[in-house]
């Protein structure tokens, strides 16, 4: 970073943050009558506890949260985690030494939800789309015979609204992370020629986005072809950049634990017609998107002001790329709900963080991907990205 | 990298390559008679088709592979991946538009999985221990209502007796990671000094790694402070590094889809006794168990070898750190199994690799952890870290 670059903001949240984050969810615990929740993700547990740390890679060892209908949250993790759970703003750890493939953490886990909320406990656990259970099969059954007078509920709508909802701290981590990636993407004329492999190129972005200030680039993927790609989800090979190449990033960084996620094109060289039309015609649906972003619409509306201008045929034929959406939330997921799509009627509220990502198919086949990253404030929205121009750039 | 660095080993496999490993698996479904294995996890399914993205990142979706007890692999997966995976051998691709709230992917692999292995058919999934179903607790529902007629199956035994064994290809990925680690680590004297604060200390280590020839560097876990460090899991804060702190980096950076997972001790302008002598414990535990790595050993041993080595009295007291393993199985996994326990009775075979990883408890909570990546071969070991010096390094 140089002089003039934005100061990071502060990491980790007061504790009454955590507290405020606990308390709404508590409040749709007693409305769907659960007593406690069991939470075995890397997001949930960030959520209401701060422990942030890459050791979510390893596969090895379960972590389990628990929060009660009142309370603070109770972690049941390995005890290789405790010190680093220990700073966060829980006070009741119980740890044990993971793995044990006699018994991990499930004895554990079945005393502190009986302490907890019982002998017959209605347990909230993650049911629904984009959630899952980290946690063997094995374990799980193993835990449910344990808790067998336990019902089990969807913990899904006591969660997901509250974490839609960013808070002024959530914001100005987004915010930041955002502002590293576009001064990163601004490089990129400096960083990226013709003759580099998208090995090479994807290396130097990657070290443009940690130097402007990212925490990490974990997530980076496109390709760079002829007249534009097909792929927009592929590590980079070994092939190399012509005139003539169209290249396509698209990045998740992190600073804190928060997630930027945009994409931008680069033509180098030339840029034929077809190609420049499809990323004005992205770019155009995007603005169609933006216009309806306020507190109240339905995700649904952004979603088809967005694919009314992609269908226009008066700018041309063209298909909606198959990608089941464009857009979605943002923030300590790389992808977050809700949608932007025909079936996601979930309305904004000031304070959520979505991305836009029109896409179409034209030209036998090639793909047009865009996308902006923007918090809903009261009357509209602020972009968090800043905005690409609606000419691709040129590399020469 | 410069012009000494080696060549990075070409990307990807052959063919052939992929259908030994099915034909590996499939053996051991007949034995199980198993007629189908469902896959969900990205290395299950990276395994079996080559299929690399760090799309997996975004939980929306699901992604599904099925194997028959004969043949190719099915993949039943969202169309925004189709590209990607037609770039592999699978032949097979079944696709819808995810995320589909209403039916995402369940009645596609439904449908497949019966015209697989008939009405009655024997499923294995992957149930024990380091594993996890990738699939919502509500679509595993219906998916297993829909198939009623079905037995359901561990397969990890399946599975894991295959992965463990790596093949020449696979090692020669591994050696390259590790060797760019290994060059990584020996330039940290000249990037990380007294004044950096840890965020920064890291982002220019993730750097180093990316420009020796790593493809990406998303785990770096560890801590400075004075005299030792008590956490091994946690990410950088703004801590400045002092004279006389101690610093640990642990990574695992990755090449081509296959990791390197070690870490180096650092010591700052000066280091205190009970440190040394820590690092030098650690260090020829290490040694110890190495001498116990060859063909037809058990894990168990080469464990119990450092252990001893490291609750010999006559080097002085101190505790084993609870930390339940000393190593574990590397490859597409940070880490994989088997693990370095007492529990772990696996015997090791050529051309499996794991980490040796002893860690104590000494002076006052503080802990010290050293690690080495090997490869077992026909008569014992060879090294793919370069080995650390005894003495833990001091930068001045």
């Amino acid at each position: 970073m140089n002089d003039t670059d934005p100061e990071p903001p502060a990491r980790g949240f007061e504790k009454t943050e955590y507290e405020q984050r606990c308390t709404l969810i508590q409040k749709h615990m007693r409305d769907q009558e659960i007593d406690v929740l069991w939470l075995s993700t890397h997001a949930d547990i960030l959520y209401l506890t701060g422990f942030l740390t890459q050791f979510w890679q390893s596969p090895t060892r379960p972590w389990y949260l628990l929060l009660p209908r009142s309370g603070k949250p109770v972690a049941v993790i390995p005890s290789i985690g405790e010190a680093c759970m220990q700073r966060t703003w829980v006070d009741d750890i119980r740890t044990w030494p993971s793995p044990d493939p006699f018994d991990d953490g499930v004895s554990l886990l079945v005393d502190a939800v009986r302490e907890l909320a019982g002998p017959t406990p209605h347990i909230g656990v993650p049911m629904s789309s984009e959630s899952y259970v980290r946690s063997t099969l094995q374990d799980q059954s193993a835990i449910r015979s344990a808790l067998a007078g336990a019902h089990w509920v969807d913990a899904t709508p006591c969660i997901r609204p509250v974490r839609h909802i960013k808070s002024a701290s959530e914001i100005s981590k987004l915010e930041f992370v955002c502002n590293v990636v576009s001064r990163a993407f601004a490089s990129v004329p400096e960083i990226i020629q013709t003759g580099m492999t998208e090995a090479q190129a994807f290396r130097a972005f990657k070290v443009a986005c940690l130097t402007q200030g990212a925490d990490d680039c974990a997530y980076l993927v496109g390709a760079a072809s002829a007249n534009g790609y097909n792929d927009i989800i592929s590590p980079p090979s070994d092939t190399v950049i012509l005139e003539g190449n169209v290249l396509i990033l698209d990045t998740g960084c992190t600073f804190d634990g928060y997630y930027a996620d945009f994409n931008r094109n680069f033509a180098f060289t030339r840029l034929d017609d077809a190609t420049r039309d499809a990323h004005q015609r992205v770019w155009d649906a995007t603005e169609a998107g933006l216009e309806c972003v306020r507190p109240g619409a339905p995700c649904s509306d952004v979603f088809h002001a967005m694919q009314r201008h992609l269908l226009n045929t008066d700018s041309g034929e063209c298909e909606t790329a198959s990608v089941g959406r464009m857009g979605h939330g943002l923030g300590i997921e790389l992808t977050e709900t809700p949608s932007i799509a025909a079936f996601d009627d979930t309305r904004l509220q000031e304070g959520m963080v979505i991305t836009l990502e029109p896409s179409i198919s034209y030209a036998s086949g090639k793909m047009m991907v865009h996308e902006e990253n923007v918090v809903v404030t009261d009357s509209g929205y602020r972009l968090l990205s800043q905005r690409a121009s609606r000419d691709m750039p040129i590399i020469n």
